[in-house]
């Protein structure tokens, strides 16, 4: 496995982006009747972004994933153009005035140029430069991000250059973002590398916890000891995500992350923490007694929640449906929590799955599609399956049937949220099913997640992150050293 | 001195935010001519910010500073509403809907209430909550940050209620928010106390990476050893800004932030970083030899810069203009360049002076108040001394007369910045001051800058970032330990 400890400093080769170009215009063809001689992709990339109202932008600058997938440009406010004939790449850069040479480390045109591969040219120079190529069409990016109902960043030409004619060419069609983000979907074999890479390291850093984890930490002081190893480790600035580092009755909350409490022997804890590498995200929870050793409450429902996670990656293969996947776990923690004695054993599993009764123990989606954003793009498109309308189904960020290449967080979990289950043992359409006293003594449990990154195969699937202890006695036994 | 290193966690008191509403109104009744009965100040906090298009807002959440310097208040997206009678807090609060309540810790109303001190309500119950109070004046922010010359926040009560009898009461004189601003530029002794100890901590860190640079290290390593002894001391996630780490031609990039080269035993390496606690900031820049030994070169240069540094201090006191402070430490730089043969003796210092040399080595302003924000507001005013034209003059943040609180960061510096020394070199009207050989001769040199925080008493200033070693001698010893 090569290292990429350096690759956010030097940056990724021009070809592995010039590979993602590659299968976007494979794509683009496959999926349009018509891609018509003279036809260009025009692209915006991100800017530096003001917090409030001070001069202080939010720390630190991460290029848009679309932009970067296409081009892998670092720097803010450049605008590109992709030839999609043969994938070449011309880009436009704001070039400095001299407070801005004074103040910031900037490359010449010839620098850029050589950097990505690629023609570089003035940005003020842009529309003379693009007539140059003679357009017949210069498509846009446009459409809506399906995780946050946002409007994804669209090259906005008719507002830089309100009056030029190259306005006439711009087209909007919203499958040509559609295609982009199914393209992300199917991993290139290095961006593989890359995520494995990542992933290994996020789970070194996750076991560097369970090292050094104590009594009376506060949760704060563990986030510390994972940040601390993946930051010098991989050099890295910014998360993937909020560290959710919750203990006791924290763990229950989805995405706490205050981490601001005082952390007891008798508690698990839930780390659902993850690393950046050029871009890429990873996305890992483990959860464990900070005492090194499980009780046996705790023990009992984190073997369900792993029986579930392991159930998911037995069945993961090609064609399989990720709805499918969920209700799997769902059954296996019914089963489970039906065994425990929660849940009425006489009541059918299948019932109760139609019923949604999995919801009120595990309120989140299965997972989700990993890249370049933790929750990547492509998990609802127009020729893809919809979203389900059942309780919790309509929670997860995908329908999809599985493909070659995607990479899925596979993240089960069981949770005691007690306002949530007051809820359920006031609906009479399931109340029934619970067997309520027994819940209730799990009011002060918490919750188990167990979150791994997997990446789907001809055969199945590999978990990338299979160098973490995961089951009870892999925890103990690497928590006592 | 208190152990302020839990305070992010816990929040400072409610008192301390209610002395800086007391400040505020004795201010505004001082500056406005009448402040009407029924006068209400009425506040919008920050709101969390996508990054781009997906589900990931920008990490972590900073409130808004003139928010938080009124309220205390950590969360996102409450409203405000303080009676200038008696500076009594209401606070305006969303309430969560189930997944809300599911994915996030939350608090209730009264958790609200008895954390901040204050009444406590239902945003969607703002209109009538405020119609209870009887307003006659609604007093909103409203205003320009003299840094960035962006729009200040406002509370936008038209754009959420429209149609409401209220909006005839929003009163939007600029008045407001400057009388705001200059309260802040006095900090209070609370202030003070968490301040001291935040830079302390900040000098502590630097000390630590003086003692653990090494050769052959990459720049970011040597962040990461600063980052990570400020992150585990103070429990921060958010840096006050980009960390500048600049080793050799690097030094000379005023806000380099790349950190991604190698660092060389020969070089100097200018680190510029500071912290955050509870909201507020330290701003600390070293400038050190990799080697724990200066060259006889770099030992003069770094003389005359510290002379500059020293020399200011030696002059801080109520009632100086800052102007004039940004002009003793251009002399003290000049003179000392002038000694080094850089500068043509023969030619008078005041006349340099007027010509705006000094510019041509520090291309920036000689420092910038301090306090929620790292170029904390206030330093133009509509009632204080407007911005110079002059060269490099046009750069201060802040050409106001001294006074008792305030916090100034005193960082002067010399640089050798090739294209602007050309630059001069080729200007009529003072090319004739350099020694252009000599001057070449520094191309490769790179820059230094010292940069303490001081604050101004009844008597003069205090150093607030005294524990560093700064001179030649005390930095040589340190790091030979």
């Amino acid at each position: 496995m090569s290292d990429y400890s350096q690759s956010e400093l030097t940056g990724l080769s021009p070809k592995f982006f010039k590979t993602n170009r590659d299968n976007f215009i494979k794509n683009l063809k496959l999926k349009l009747e018509t891609l018509p001689e003279g036809s260009f992709l025009f692209l915006k990339g991100g800017s530096n972004k003001p917090r409030y109202d001070n001069d202080d932008d939010f720390h630190y600058f991460v290029q848009e994933s679309n932009f970067y997938y296409l081009t892998g440009v670092l720097e803010p406010n450049f605008y590109a153009i992709i030839d999609l004939s043969n994938s070449s790449l011309s880009l436009f850069v704001p070039l400095p005035d001299e407070r801005t040479k004074v103040f910031m480390h900037v490359e010449s045109l010839e620098d850029i140029s050589k950097k990505y591969e690629c023609k570089a040219f003035d940005l003020l120079k842009m529309p003379s430069e693009i007539k140059i190529l003679k357009p017949n069409k210069l498509y846009v990016l446009n459409g809506i991000n399906s995780d946050s109902k946002l409007k994804i960043l669209t090259a906005d030409y008719n507002f830089v250059f309100p009056y030029d004619e190259l306005n006439d060419l711009i087209d909007h069609n919203t499958l040509i973002y559609e295609i982009l983000a199914d393209t992300r979907t199917r991993k290139t074999n290095e961006e593989i590398e890359l995520l494995k890479y990542l992933t290994k390291v996020t789970c070194d850093a996750h076991k560097e916890t369970m090292k050094k984890i104590k009594e009376n930490m506060y949760e704060r002081d563990v986030e510390n000891i994972f940040y601390r190893y993946i930051r010098e480790h991989l050099y890295i600035r910014n998360h993937p995500y909020e560290h959710i580092c919750g203990c006791g009755l924290n763990s229950a909350t989805l995405h706490y992350i205050e981490n601001d409490q005082k952390i007891k022997n008798n508690d698990l804890i839930l780390l659902d923490m993850g690393g950046t590498l050029s871009g890429y995200c990873s996305d890992i929870t483990i959860t464990i007694p900070v005492s090194g050793k499980f009780t046996d409450k705790q023990k009992n429902i984190y073997k369900i929640v792993y029986d579930a996670n392991r159930e998911v990656m037995k069945n993961c293969k090609p064609g399989i449906n990720w709805v499918d996947m969920h209700l799997l776990a769902e059954k296996v923690i019914i089963d489970g929590l039906k065994k425990e004695g929660l849940l009425k054993k006489e009541i059918d599993t299948q019932i109760m799955l139609n019923k949604r009764v999995g919801y009120y123990f595990m309120p989140h989606g299965l997972g989700h599609l990993i890249g370049l954003n933790v929750h990547d793009v492509g998990g609802y498109l127009s020729f893809t399956p919809p979203r389900r309308e059942e309780n919790g189904l309509n929670l997860l960020r995908s329908a999809r049937n599985l493909a070659v290449g995607n990479i899925y967080s596979v993240e089960p979990g069981i949770y005691f949220i007690p306002f949530l289950l007051e809820k359920a043992f006031k609906d009479n359409d399931i109340k029934e099913y619970f067997i309520e006293e027994k819940v209730r003594e799990y009011f002060d449990f918490g919750g188990i997640r167990i979150e791994d990154d997997v990446l789907i195969t001809e055969e199945g699937c590999v978990n990338l992150s299979e160098s973490l202890p995961r089951t009870v006695e892999e925890i103990e036994e690497f928590m006592k050293k």
